[in-house]
């Protein structure tokens, strides 16, 4: 069945035209000084292009031409580009794709603005839908994109609010409850339902979508949490261990949570009683030896495996009835590509 | 002629129907824990509601029904207030409307994402229009705001930049074209223009409404940096002496760099050269007696009432046609209130 043996063919050529589209948008502020160099920083790093490939194949999938996604995975895009400006900002973050952090870089007040402008370019490209696919289509991805980003900055909220009230009686309902906000909405259920919607035309079912998203997109975010602690950092692009010394609530911190024993609790308690910044690098260290220890590494990443089981099966449901195509099985070779990925 | 001899009237009319719309919007986020509070915070404090104001006045001089222009308004006030969010943090200001800026109240990553959370209810508030007013009066409803918002990050930029690169060879017109990008084009020219475009039904001449706006908006910005230097605290809202702290290109500054003698000048080079967190306060204390003594403030507040008049010409011909009206003869009172006003 699978001619594809990596979806990396599929990123590159689909990340192609993202990266064209991209670039023509950010050519309107090209003469705003101190602005256009923050704002085209992390778009010309090269990332992974995974949210807009998703929406342009799942368009394909749907029997759409590929043009006609083009403005709404640029969107995406951008969007992403924004959340991550502030998310580095948020979590005072060192490295991103391999290089500086934007506010690193340019400071934080130039590089907060540089993602407002991020976010409000993705905005006005979503108005290009209008001419292209009608009003009535386009009005349905506005709405798609405000119910999206809502919940974006729902889960930022909740991840932030967590760390900062210092939290220690989560579960792991509660960690899939804020991924499925935070990540999932904009990573893969938005690129699904908006590239269906335009692939057929508005009369796809978008309803299993956000089914088969939250199992592609809680996959991926245990990956990317378990690639902080275990990564090749020179893959990898973020700073090594950055999530706990932020202390990140992650499936493998409320597992340790859960199965340490009382003395190892209390120092990790004590640990996470500590301003962030002043957690000692050899503590940092030791969380990451007692994750290990504890098995809460191989208790995430059996999650993400039975996740990205789940979502194989929750993917038939959503592409129930649509003919074979590469588009397709770009996007089934993504499933095991969420929990092998190295970057 | 004017029966209303000062516009606190209608900005409390206005401002109650604004606030209304508000909170209806932000009731959608409030069971969000760590996201409603914090996005409430300033849209609950006691504001001025200028903006949201002239643009649902302009509507009504133009013979529209008020609430043609009331997801407009609320969206210039959401954004408003996004802006003012992210402002704060950029500036390290301590006080808004009087109270803890929000980055001191809830740490400046819960802010920055509160900030972002009002910015993306406006787009969506935006959407209200295609059901209101059909869709192509909404699409040019977008555009502008559009339009606006990338003048507005420019702008913001552009301020940021000067002060990072301790800029010092600016002059007056360098001023008013940052204050034409960053205040201008969301607090007058974007009310005006979309007040009219709806009031009109889209027939209206929106060209005018730059010259307008821009008069307008740079004798209230003008007014704004004499407040944060001789203003009643208490009604002002804002700290004391933050712009001179931050070292803000304003045009008292630029004319004390032009004006002030050899050795005053070299002491305020240094002044300028220091990092803002380290500049004293009696240092600070010595900027704002330079500037008295210079004439910088009388300059700056010539400058302004000479925008005022030149407002009162330009209204004539962006009005021009209109009959008398409640609406018109309140926008009227705005311009000398822009340069008279104590908070």
């Amino acid at each position: 069945m699978t001619t594809d043996p990596e979806p990396s063919a599929g990123l590159l050529r689909y990340g192609a035209l993202v990266t064209d589209g991209l670039r023509r948008r950010l050519a309107t502020v090209a003469h705003d000084p101190y602005l256009a160099a923050p704002m085209a920083d992390y778009p010309t790093r090269v990332g992974k292009a995974l949210r807009p490939s998703l929406c342009l194949a799942t368009c394909e999938a749907f029997g759409g031409p590929l043009a006609d996604a083009l403005p709404s995975a640029v969107a995406i895009e951008l969007l992403h580009n924004a959340f991550l400006v502030h998310d580095d900002i948020e979590d005072a973050s060192l490295l991103r794709r391999g290089e500086p952090t934007l506010h690193r870089r340019y400071g934080t007040p130039l590089a907060l603005n540089a993602g407002d402008g991020l976010a409000l370019q993705a905005m006005g490209t979503l108005r290009e839908n209008i001419e292209l696919l009608g009003p009535r289509l386009a009005d349905r991805i506005m709405v798609e994109f405000d119910f999206m980003s809502q919940q974006t900055v729902a889960g930022q909220a909740l991840e932030l609010g967590w760390c900062r009230d210092n939290r220690t009686d989560l579960e792991p309902d509660d960690y899939l409850d804020l991924i499925m906000k935070k990540t999932c909405w904009y990573t893969t259920v938005l690129p699904l339902r908006v590239g269906a919607l335009v692939g057929s035309g508005g009369t796809a079912e978008l309803d299993p979508m956000i089914e088969f998203g939250f199992h592609l997109g809680a996959a991926f975010q245990i990956r990317d949490d378990i690639l902080n602690l275990v990564g090749d950092p020179g893959l990898y692009g973020k700073e090594a261990l950055g999530d706990l010394q932020e202390g990140k609530r992650t499936l493998m911190l409320i597992h340790l949570l859960a199965v340490a024993e009382p003395a190892d609790r209390r120092w990790l308690l004590a640990y996470l009683d500590r301003d962030p910044a002043r957690r000692p690098r050899e503590d940092v260290a030791r969380v990451l030896e007692l994750m290990v220890s504890y098995g809460s590494i191989g208790f995430a990443g059996e999650f993400a495996t039975g996740v990205a089981r789940s979502a194989m099966t929750s993917m038939d449901a959503a592409f129930a009835g649509l003919d074979d195509s590469r588009a397709r099985r770009f996007i089934g070779r993504l499933v095991p590509f969420m929990v092998e990925r190295a970057s």
